[in-house]
């Protein structure tokens, strides 16, 4: 049986993959007043009287809401929200396992950014963190931004920032394995919706100085056609020298390729283009912008893919999982740039000095210690 | 140590009540295969070409919102979102309890009839049902009318609802112990909030024909001062001589009193005014209208209350869980009249001729039988 088989089954069984319970057994009339009415007043009057109390009293502490609209689904698509909710449950059963952290799929039936800016808005009280979820670009963007705003609790759109710690981590490594500086590479990243985007700020912000974003007319530059207003906040602060081209004019002579974009878009002579000892992640699933036996036939180093069936997977579920653990343990308002870096270090880090090879770059992820290791991280670099 | 200790304790040293687990093992990298990429892709292409299969492959076919923006919570009043969580967090604890229902508290940052109605429909498409919570009167009576038209799944406002059919379960319970006919039956309602409302209909769509519903001004009738748009159209379906005058007044020879109002509020004398044989419901928590020992020494012979230490215990938990497993599993579109009939004589069925007497007519809250019988009875009622 495949694994999509294996799937429907397991989805059609279980009818869905998540269950609520109870912490505290309710079996007799006691435990029903003090669950429930009248002991459970005494919390109630507690909190009313200062709020902050929720994050003692009340499950606020440790829940987080994984909100999509469904229209940028995994590999699928503006699929909405119905269609949406097994990934989204997914993602809760990996808060749970991964950080044991409490999730709740909630999918919006809206595409419309102010109803799902209120939407979120609105149902935030019981939540400790919003995990935005698979919303298509530019609006994710305008969204988390302005929920950032609204909110006193972190919002995190994990294709943007999960997505870049992860590539971060892999990069961070794979300089280390490569003898290279951050600051003398050319980095290309192909595909300039919200992952692509969050990935180059992030690279940005850690020290790189050379980068080009592409998207299907090749490299962004100033004069690029039909750019939203985030690409071209990017056209401004990457391509310093404003060239223009195609994905293959890029990547000539490119120390690092990270791909978020399509499969097979990059053939192995465009792959053979880059620099010597070239570091290459196909992101694209479940097929990757170039499969990595042929990248490695052209002559890159080190290959990277969102895939667990090759080496060097970069998943998300590296980090969210602690990102949100660290937030939440230490009540942090919001995920800063800072806080994202730590957890890419945190990543990286796990990786022995005996490991770290062409072929071993990132931490297993089942590794126990990871969503421990990036927690610490991010609490340390928690804004007080 | 009293239950309010006890709460406070429990409350602190769980962080609230409830968590979500995982249904499938998430262990090994072909079971996050199944549960999440590349495997969940097939349910979600399955659910994309039809909807309804969000029902087989998410968890909506048994999962309820408890919604609520804390404006009237359980004796406490207008405290808000963030307080209202343990109240909202206890229910979802009894859904599952009770009914095996998934349940997830959604305490709403606002209190603009129009907000919360626009959040309820945009977080839908997850859930099978919503149960509205502790929403004062008379935006809930609002906010339930347009969710219901709005939405393929039932809205149920528990205040009202819930309330009205265990109500009405005692009531028909205690007809038969005093041998009355409901159509002869005078029956005084005090409290013109939600519960007081949904009771009154509830009683009318029964058959009861004399019916006064009574407020802080005393008997409703349709010169009555500042009467909202609900209250208003109760005036035009209840009392029908236009009655005048007091509480006192309404309760003299009257067979049936419903309290869902204010503590000791129901004097002895005004209950030895009664008729004979008379069925008194003191429901305000935690203090009732009128203590039963009182009620009993003023003649009173049938008296129910909210609370676990006297006999004749009416409490929501025998109906909601059961309503919405019944709704659920038959996956009614809406919870109708017949359905909260059936319900309500599903509740008292399950007292047994040699059980009912006096001081037993409702089920134990603990019976294993209620919510089984009470789902039945509303799948058999549900429309086709």
């Amino acid at each position: 049986m495949t694994n999509q088989e294996k799937a429907i089954q397991m989805h059609k069984k279980w009818n869905g993959k998540l269950e609520t319970i109870s912490k505290t057994p309710v079996k007799t009339r006691e435990d029903l007043a003090i669950a429930y009415t009248p002991g459970v007043a005494e919390p109630c009057r507690l909190i009313a009287q200062d709020k902050q109390l929720a994050y003692t009293y009340t499950i606020k502490s440790n829940t987080v809401a994984v909100v999509s609209d469904g229209s940028a689904v995994l590999g699928l698509g503006n699929i909405g929200p119905y269609a949406a909710m097994p990934v989204m449950e997914g993602k809760c059963v990996l808060f749970k396992e991964f950080g044991n952290i409490n999730a709740v799929p909630i999918c919006v039936d809206t595409q419309d950014t102010e109803e799902i800016i209120q939407t979120v808005k609105n149902l935030a009280p019981g939540f400790g963190g919003i995990n935005l979820e698979d919303i298509s670009a530019p609006r994710c963007f305008e969204i988390e931004t302005r929920l950032k705003e609204l909110l006193d609790i972190p919002v995190f759109h994990d294709d943007q920032h999960g997505t870049a710690i992860v590539v971060l981590a892999g990069i961070i490594n794979s300089l280390k394995v490569t003898g290279r500086q951050k600051e003398n590479c050319k980095v290309v990243i192909n595909g300039a919706g919200s992952a692509g985007i969050a990935i180059a700020k992030l690279l940005l912000t850690y020290g790189f100085k050379h980068l080009l974003l592409c998207d299907r007319h090749g490299i962004i530059h100033k004069s690029y056609p039909d750019l939203n207003w985030m690409q071209q906040e990017m056209a401004g602060i990457t391509n310093e020298e404003n060239q223009t081209g195609t994905l293959a004019d890029a990547l000539k002579g490119a120390d690092i390729f990270v791909g978020v974009s399509a499969p097979n878009i990059v053939t192995p002579q465009m792959a053979a283009s880059m620099n010597h000892d070239a570091i290459l992640f196909a992101m694209a699933n479940p097929t990757p912008e170039i499969m990595p036996e042929d990248a490695k036939a052209a002559g890159v180093r080190i290959i990277g893919t969102g895939r667990s069936d090759f080496p060097n997977q970069v998943n998300n579920v590296a980090a969210f999982p602690g990102i949100f653990k660290g937030a939440l343990e230490s009540r942090a308002r919001q995920i800063t740039e800072d806080m994202k870096l730590a957890a890419a270090e945190a990543i990286a880090g796990l990786v022995s000095d005996e490991q770290l090879c062409d072929d071993f770059i990132m931490p297993e992820p089942f590794d126990p210690r990871i969503a421990e290791a990036v927690s610490r991280a991010v609490k340390e670099h928690a804004a007080p």
